[in-house]
């Protein structure tokens, strides 16, 4: 079969496959100084957001992705109270994060402002503790952010980024570990995303070999379902300062005080269990 | 973009969405007496096989399915001699069934012989355990046949099925599960593939009754992810007849005398983890 042009269709780059949503109609469509922003209204996922042709996020799955990003970095912290976001410009990481009380600083270094004002306006819900008082969005180089960063600032450093070519390529070098590393008080833990297993599992190795150049002391990739994310299957990969990625805080991740969809304690203890091509890749 | 009539596309029924493969040439294509079998050489997962214009098999993601499908069951029963596959056609959970050395027998009873035929022409690799002096090849209607068995005669009963529609639907019933059982010998486990958590979370659940209702004392999905089917994220259901899911021969698993390359005891124990909404589904 072949689908008409009500498709949405982003072919997986060098991997001779690709996902389509059947579109009800364009919401949005605007180039700004970094990328072209496209909103559609889908038939079966909501709200699709992507960016130059590739998904960023959908209403129907985003969930999985951004608890990944968070709570397995915010519960294997002992007491994480200053949060940096690196990237996240839909904001869904951001909510998450001000999901826990103690955290007392979520600060936001997003490239793009135009990608946040869009996500304000189609992505409500994401959007929906931009206004806390304990957010901070900005619209600058996260590189160049944590480059500058005073020594010991953040607990957690979450790296929410598109993938590493273009303008996010310097978000998976171990030169900018080092600078998350110096950037993290002691216990620190940096979490980022690491695209897929199946497709790339070399990034994902190098990913690790970077970390422990830049001093990490222990890097553990989560691996979950994604279904609009390229083989369906993604990662995030957390590296500790100084410390054990080993146990986490499992009763407090039981007595969570807000709600998730997909994260639970068992889903954290079980989400680094490595496959066996995964876990002789990393050796 | 628009994809062009080199790619192969499949549309995930229902879910506003498809997958789509880029093919080098068709290889093969007949109607059978039950359903149109196509074979695709694509460009980056190897030989694909549809049944019926849906993805059954790609060279590339398949070592997950039929690991998933076969290793968890027969890990987990105490000592698995007699082992029955429902569907399978294609040979690729035989394969891994036969990989255990204390499996005496694995009869394998697919309704379309032409299915095995096929695969056995473009799928070498999943029939190379074929003609193992423990296997047999049946083809002819698994329900019926499992109404048949005599009882006890089998340790474990994989049930590898295409989707729950048509012909396959009976083999998600109580009263298929309750012939299982009978058909199971005692400490015995039944194995059945239960599509996408993400998309069919609805069915695991009435998996699960009709399961139990079929008076198995134990029930466990085990989720994994696989690319080419709906969602890119699946799951296996097992029941056990009389005993626990909880427990499996971990060191067995540890020390398996061959290859794979997704099951390792660390996923076994964690593929049971339940994201939170599925959690809440089954209650």
């Amino acid at each position: 079969m072949s689908l008409d042009h009500s498709w949405y269709t982003e072919e997986w780059a060098g991997q001779g496959s690709a996902i389509s949503l059947k579109t009800v109609k364009k919401l949005h469509d605007e180039q700004s100084a970094y990328q072209r922003i496209e909103i559609y209204q889908t038939e079966t996922f909501g709200t699709l957001m992507t960016l130059d042709g590739l998904v960023m996020v959908t209403d129907r799955d985003n969930f999985i992705y951004h608890e990944m990003m968070s709570h397995p970095a915010l519960f294997t912290h002992a007491a994480p109270r200053r949060v940096l976001i690196v990237g996240g410009g839909d904001c869904g990481t951001l909510r998450e994060v001000l999901k826990h009380p103690g955290v007392e600083l979520a600060e936001q270094v997003e490239l793009d402002e135009r990608v946040t004002r869009v996500a304000e306006m189609f992505f409500p819900a994401l959007c929906e503790s931009n206004n806390d008082p304990r957010a901070r969005l900005r619209f600058t180089d996260g590189i160049k952010w944590v480059a500058d960063a005073a020594p010991a600032s953040y607990d957690v450093i979450i790296v929410d980024s598109t993938d590493p070519v273009g303008p996010a390529a310097g978000l998976f070098s171990a030169e900018f570990y080092a600078n998350c590393r110096r950037a993290l008080a002691p216990g620190g833990i940096v979490a980022g995303q690491s695209e897929s297993p199946l497709f790339h599992a070399p990034l994902i190795r190098s990913m690790h070999t970077a970390l422990r150049t830049a001093g990490f002391t222990d890097a553990a990739t989560f691996n979950f379902p994604q279904c609009t994310y390229p083989s369906g299957w993604w990662s995030a990969t957390l590296a500790s300062k100084d410390g054990s990625l080993a146990t986490f805080r499992r009763e407090a991740a039981a007595a969570r005080p807000f709600a998730t969809r997909y994260y639970n304690p068992a889903i954290h203890a079980a989400a680094t269990a490595a496959p066996e091509f995964l876990r002789q890749t990393l050796g």
